[in-house]
């Protein structure tokens, strides 16, 4: 036995006990007749005291050359400390020291292991064991577990059953890239990693399971963006003999559990949205509801004026910002310019400033009437003291410009609490999205949703309105779990292919197993899949997913501490009947 | 909501109730005036009832066209059921059918989906997801699930953290063959799949997370033998400031958890052996204990006789087989052949009768007396009744074969029943073991594993001799996992690297990163590691891993499933930057 007791647990109960302990050497303050030493482990930080007097004379010696981060393992006496330290768990006492041992000595770390420190991501991440050694980084991990385990609790109580699927599948040009796997056994032949366990989980429907559930690691190699990972976690879900209300109490179920089990918060509403009412309200299918800000559609009230701007726009909306009347005008220049970045891309923003007398100062006075403007307040539903905002032009457009401001908004006036959490379900998705690049309809989800009942005839003649039944859980304004409701007959699932474009052949080829299966008895069916990764961020009140992951990968998807992916042997690729081609 | 109850919930309690149930149709008996159909879902089996009198006319009709696998809906009463059935939890009643919905129709299942199928492997393996509908094959994954909820929540509550360690990582050449991932961004580089998270849970270690686990798919690409498969599920741990009877502590409790959570046994001994004293008494460093038979050694009383067979043996044991006395000659004849056989390669065998008079009758009568074989019984621990088999040879041969033997007739004469369980610790296993085709030592476990203390001295004089910090948790003759304590000082694991062949160029490119971290403080650190496939299935009393899991591969590494692995596009290898060379 290395110790006794952990570095978080010693209390003034503990006073005159004899303990071993083992850690890091998180600092040491040398006063040449008094050493102390701060012991860190995993659970806390505990004082430890050499001194000239008390402590055996080849021990304080020792004690003077501990260097930051050193193992070390000592036993001594628990005393009362003289200055406590309300601010630790252990501050009331310390250990004066008898004997020390160092387990292992420690070069400089490359960066300070403190919950702030000197470190720079790069760095950070390539001594990664190190940072883990910082509290906050630490703290994440354990937390994630927590939810984790928390998940698979309350899904199994629920009689949701873990089903491992396998990971070396097959590969499916629908979707993002796969990565693959070359098969030594089969010469020339390839497995792909799954990017979910989609069609197994299906299949484990077909087979009767009712209920599944899984925790699983997926993978999707596209051009990364910041804070997405090519492999990721997913809470994969699967239910039978169900329709979408039933889905959606189950995971509101979960959904509550979680945040009054892991935060401590009891959620009383849980709304729901169709996918055109958030975009209308909001211009955004994954709307944050903490604060207000909707859309209001000013098409009826700012139209039919001399205004042409508004007259040639599809779409005038606006929001009111609560307080905005206090911004001055170098800050509504500020927006402004923020709209028309490029990444925004708006031409401009109109602005009505909602006076505390109840009179009304706008951007385009020459154009309305303060009655005119009392209207647009009244649709926006803005208040004396706030700022009306109001965009023009096409409609999508318009929207996700307004969006984007109406965040960028609530970010600026701390509207955004991270301990604040409002839950909603977005329903009712389009079943298919327009590509631009192959110019044709995609499936939104894929290619297995099933459209609303009684819009199958849609598809022929206006695909772009046909409705699915797909939800998103949406908490924070961030998308945290999407499902649907699958297609379970073989008939429906070829016409959908057909729609999609898939020639017979190519779906025998890439969903042959799945269209057998549903030959033989498929039972209506249905499910979600939340990100871990992002759904433990926003649990923990964070942003970046990548402080919730143990070993992440960087944007160019490599693993900078162990250097992978590398170069491997030729004999190996010879194994695997592979050359490598390095375009020029 | 497609059903109010499932099939395994209705009882004499709920008669006269109007219920909705859904599910697959087992079964059909018409009577013509009467149906009745089996109606089964994961829950269980109600019986249908749809009669002349009392049944809608169209129901009826419908009801008559049913097949085999067809999903439908009902609704009706709840009624007695006069040929009550008591081995169905749902045996008192039935289903007094007033609407039927047909949700799916089913083409005749390719193998009846009963718990005695008459479908091949190969047959059921191809259409698992009607395999799944078989009770036997549905309640071994459930199983499964509940092991691995179990584990989980033992060791959250032990204070083990479960942390998700990276898929995507780098390829090593200790060990097993790798899997390996070609990298799209990263030209002609490549990760590979983790044969285990070996490296990671140390660098958590030296991360300061103190106590891991994470129950995590493996890969390795090798040839595949009978029940081995390409991606296996492990239950990984590890701890930090530990020696190696923390370990021993820790997951004896986990094994005594699991038997009593998931068996209802309460274990009371958990015995430990040596590697040296395994191979000794059982010739196996994986005993099963749950029976006697151990080998006695005949050296001292069975040579210096005329017998040379013996006398010139490096070893001479035997084991005494309860009862035995009974076989027939012919019986031992067919022992003696089932030891020829080129498997197990034995040149033949002695043997003793134990007569129930107290007198010996050996197949070597003429080079011993009945004084010589009395202590030949005292030896081996033969009573009256028994048959004492003996084999010789050189060590290790001889030792293997009467494993064999031992294990061969343990298993005929009942003696492996698989509702007892005995655990066994089987500890210092030697640290390197000799590859013939190498001609090198190669780690025995990995190359991290430390020596005894001490023992480091003897790598360069006698390699073969020195013993490891290793140990392994044996349970009804299987190793069911395995672990060592681990080098964590980088001075030897410098040594270590050595002795194994690596240069310093070597071992830096392969583990540079786990050297590296060693030099910042790593903590004594030691783990575990257990198989999870096999461990599920021993505590199911049963022997094929491939029951226990949702989606196995054949022998050949193939999904037949989903028919992978297989070819994929040109596009998606030239993106790869590679080309498929396939030898001539």
């Amino acid at each position: 036995m290395y110790r006794t007791h952990n570095n978080g647990q010693l209390r003034a109960a503990d006073i005159n006990k004899t303990v071993t302990l083992a850690g890091w050497v998180q600092k040491t303050r040398d006063k040449g007749f008094m050493v102390w030493v701060d012991l860190r482990d995993r659970y806390g930080i505990t004082q430890l005291i050499f001194d000239e007097e008390r402590t055996p004379k080849q021990v304080m010696e020792k004690a003077t050359k501990l260097g930051r981060e050193f193992v070390i393992q000592v036993t001594g006496t628990v005393i009362e400390r003289e200055s406590k330290n309300p601010n630790m768990p252990t501050g009331d006492v310390e250990i004066l020291v008898s004997e020390l041992t160092i387990l292992n000595e420690s070069l400089t770390p490359p960066f300070t292991i403190e919950d702030e420190t000197d470190g720079g991501e790069d760095l950070r991440m390539k001594y990664r064991y190190l940072d883990i050694r910082r509290k906050p980084v630490r703290e994440n991990l354990i937390f994630r577990h927590k939810v984790a385990i928390a998940v698979r609790n309350y899904l199994s109580n629920q009689g949701f059953v873990e089903v491992e699927t396998p990971y070396l599948i097959k590969s499916t040009p629908e979707g993002a890239r796969d990565f693959v796997v070359p098969s030594r056994m089969n010469e020339g032949q390839f497995y792909a990693l799954p990017q979910s366990p989609q069609t197994f989980k299906q299949l484990l429907m077909v087979g009767g399971l009712d209920k599944y559930f899984q925790i699983v690691k997926c993978f999707r190699d596209e051009d990364l963006r910041a804070d997405r990972q090519p492999e990721f976690t997913q809470i994969d879900c699967e239910m039978a003999f169900v329709e979408q209300e039933d889905i959606l109490n189950a995971f509101e179920g979960l959904t509550k559990h979680l945040l009054k089990e892991i935060n401590g918060i009891e959620i009383s509403e849980f709304p729901r949205m169709t996918y055109d009412e958030a975009m209308a309200k909001y211009g955004n299918d994954k709307p944050d509801i903490r604060f207000g800000m909707e859309f209001g559609e000013l098409n009826a009230v700012a139209q039919h004026k001399d205004f042409n701007v508004f007259n040639q726009a599809e779409l005038v909306i606006g929001i009111a910002v609560p307080g905005g009347n206090n911004f001055t005008r170098k800050e509504i220049d500020n927006l402004i310019d923020w709209l028309k970045r490029p990444q925004i891309g708006a031409l401009g923003m109109v602005y009505v400033r909602c006076n505390e007398d109840g009179t009304y100062k706008s951007s385009v006075d020459k154009f309305y009437t303060e009655e005119d403007l009392a209207k647009w307040a009244e649709v926006t539903g803005a208040k004396a003291g706030d700022l009306i905002c109001v965009l023009s032009g096409a409609k999508n457009k318009a929207r996700t410009q307004l969006s984007a401001l109406r965040m960028h908004l609530a970010e600026q006036l701390g509207l955004r609490k991270n301990d604040e959490f409002a839950p909603l379900w977005v329903v009712d998705f389009p079943l298919l999205e327009w590509d631009e690049e192959t110019e044709r309809y995609h499936a939104m989800h894929h290619p297995f949703t099933s459209p609303k009942p009684g819009q199958l005839e849609l598809l022929a003649t206006n695909p772009g309105e046909v409705k699915a039944n797909a939800y998103d859980l949406v908490l924070n304004g961030n998308e945290i779990g999407g499902g649907s409701i699958r297609i379970h007959d073989k008939k429906t699932q070829a016409l959908m292919f057909d729609y999609l474009g898939f020639t017979p052949e190519e779906a025998k080829a890439q969903f042959g197993f799945l269209m057998d299966a549903f030959q033989y008895g498929a039972p209506p069916h249905g499910g979600i899949a939340f990100g871990l990764d992002r759904l433990v961020a926003i649990l923990g009140g964070q942003e970046t997913i990548r402080d919730f992951i143990a070993f992440p990968k960087n944007n160019a998807g490599r693993d900078v501490m162990i250097d992978a992916p590398a170069l491997i042997d030729e004999k190996q690729l010879e194994e695997l009947h592979l050359k490598v081609q390095i375009n020029s």
